[in-house]
């Protein structure tokens, strides 16, 4: 099956840009000797997972339990859940492990600490620690630190942070300074509880920009990066990957033109491409996506979705370039925003290693 | 089971609204004596849309080709798909109707029209009509539309509009005045293929803000709404309904709590709430959604998610109130700003009438 005969919308993976994308995260890592714990909240699928892993047995990060117990079931035991758990959730952690998993859970929360601490089964739990992004997580110097652990006592596995300010950043410069911000707080964490006489057996970090960009791991045993993988128009914005490093498109059909005004409908809206505007805050806005080929080239210029409804994209053509020359039928390929998002609200991924055939589908875990 | 009981996060719809809302449809188009065709776009149930036909057999409309074949499964077959078909689509609407649907399709394009026209089955097709959205179909006075009814011939079965751009109206006049210019566009449309001679059996326009305030259905055979069912913030800001006729909230479980900053943690980010923020445009600008209680009480003021990750949900707490007595793994509900884009990324409904326990649980055909 070709590309070309896919129902639309449709999600397509570039096989040879992922490849690359992964070589790209494994470079940097290799030579600081930082082990890589790959997230896979953007991917959402086994066969992914398996490359990013390049043949280590395990060892991922995952951010629902629905994911959790997707890679369980495909013998992936040793998993980080990176968000904060809550007492209820526990229970379904609980299961997971007695079948043989070893899932991790995190918290900041001293009751929920202690619930952990005092569970009858043994779940491994590491302390969240924010170093700027103000989301979840507790200061390095914050008090608590030192009474989570103790709520956590057996159970407490150590210490992760996650950078996500990283995305506000507008230059490489100003996201190695939040990377080194972002391995001194999760050390300095790790410090304190050392210094208190408890093990800390995990120092994590990361994001995909501040992993490409830090300039050192000292005092950080692995790092967690997802999003580096597929790439997106806001990644490539902010620099942790190259314009044309972006391996997740989708796919549309066009459904409708407007010669006259300069514009056509594909069948691509707000569910297939996500309503994520990410890249308008930075210094080009894509709209909705930016519109390529079936092929995947540029060969529409600056063709934007300028407006997405429920499955309607509406696209704005180049105004430097004629009208394209498409049909109603016609297929494109829209590169999005947040990959993240986009890949949402598909089930699966149509792999290509040329751009015309259809080598493999991966299907996704979607939901919770 | 209770909704206290449920994995979060998840959908919950509260059935005595949906049944007000669906009343409060029914009484203006019995007043006109206009038909309703059902948009199945924001629900994509079939429990829903069984209510939704009062008892009819059928007559919906839908916006995926995946949406035709679930209800068909379920033996509705009266079915308009909404969006501009490609001559590929045809395919699968063929096939679905010769297993007994009959699917009407829509098109603006000369070209797809000959297709459907020449096509070796039967496929009844609308031609669409642009009533000032701008979006999909051809002006009523464009020369191409006798064009295009011959083009359609013996498959031609009438026209259709819709006002999307009502979205945008401030107030009740406003949009009276765009359900007037959306009904005389599509009803001029109508008149001037029966002047060249044609039968015109089907005369279709509708949104859900355009119905409900529509002067006039005067030539108009059906109307097609949707969002009406649920509500969300912005139709409220509208005026399609009141604050309190929304049928749909995500319950979320408390995930991390900052008193000294006045904010929360939900585990309902932008995959369960979408990136929407539609209510941005209006008077009030609901952040990603309105907090409420577990049992849907305004009991946390003006809380609203204001920034939406992957799976968290930051909540800015009313500042006018002291800081919300919820612990992690605590309950709330929030109000979506769209509902047929929070809803997309669910599978199911759990279905309440008193908000406490779940009556129902209907599932939602996703994707494409």
């Amino acid at each position: 099956m070709n590309l070309s005969d896919l129902p639309t919308p449709a999600l397509v993976l570039e096989r040879p840009i992922l490849a690359r994308n992964m070589a790209a995260m494994a470079t940097p890592l290799a030579r600081h000797r930082v082990t890589l714990r790959p997230h896979l909240k953007t991917a959402k699928s086994i066969d992914v997972a398996r490359l990013a892993l390049g043949g280590r047995p395990g060892g991922i990060t995952v951010s629902t339990l629905a994911e959790a117990e997707y890679f369980v079931s495909y013998g992936i035991t040793d998993i980080l859940y990176a968000v904060g758990i809550t007492p209820e959730k526990l229970v379904q952690v609980a299961k997971l492990n007695g079948a043989g998993a070893d899932i991790a859970v995190i918290t900041d929360d001293p009751e929920t600490a202690a619930v952990i601490g005092a569970y009858p089964t043994p779940i491994r739990a590491m302390i969240e620690i924010d170093c700027g992004e103000a989301r979840g997580g507790i200061l390095p110097e914050d008090p608590a630190l030192l009474l989570l652990a103790a709520a956590l006592a057996p159970r407490f596995a150590g210490v992760m942070t996650h950078a996500g300010h990283s995305y506000a950043a507008c230059d490489r410069a100003q996201i190695a300074a939040i990377a080194e911000a972002e391995r001194t707080a999760v050390v300095r964490a790790a410090e304190r509880l050392g210094a208190a006489g408890y093990a800390v057996p995990i120092v994590s970090m990361g994001s995909s920009p501040t992993t490409l960009a830090a300039p050192s791991f000292n005092g950080i045993t692995e790092v967690r990066a997802g999003v580096y993988m597929f790439g997106d128009l806001f990644q490539a914005a902010i620099g942790t990957h190259g314009p044309d490093d972006i391996a997740l498109t989708v796919l549309a059909s066009v459904i409708g033109r407007r010669p006259e005004a300069h514009r056509f409908l594909i069948d691509a809206g707000a569910i297939a491409l996500s309503k994520d505007r990410s890249t308008q805050a930075t210094a080009h806005d894509y709209g909705y996506g930016l519109v390529r080929s079936l092929a995947g080239q540029a060969s529409f210029g600056t063709a934007i979705v300028q407006r997405a409804y429920q499955e309607h994209g509406v696209v704005g053509a180049d105004p430097a370039r004629p009208f394209p020359a498409l049909k109603v039928g016609d297929k494109v390929r829209v590169v999005p925003n947040h990959t993240c998002l986009t890949a949402a609200a598909h089930d699966r991924y149509f792999v290509t290693d040329d751009n015309v055939e259809v080598a493999a589908v991966w299907p996704r875990v979607n939901g919770w």
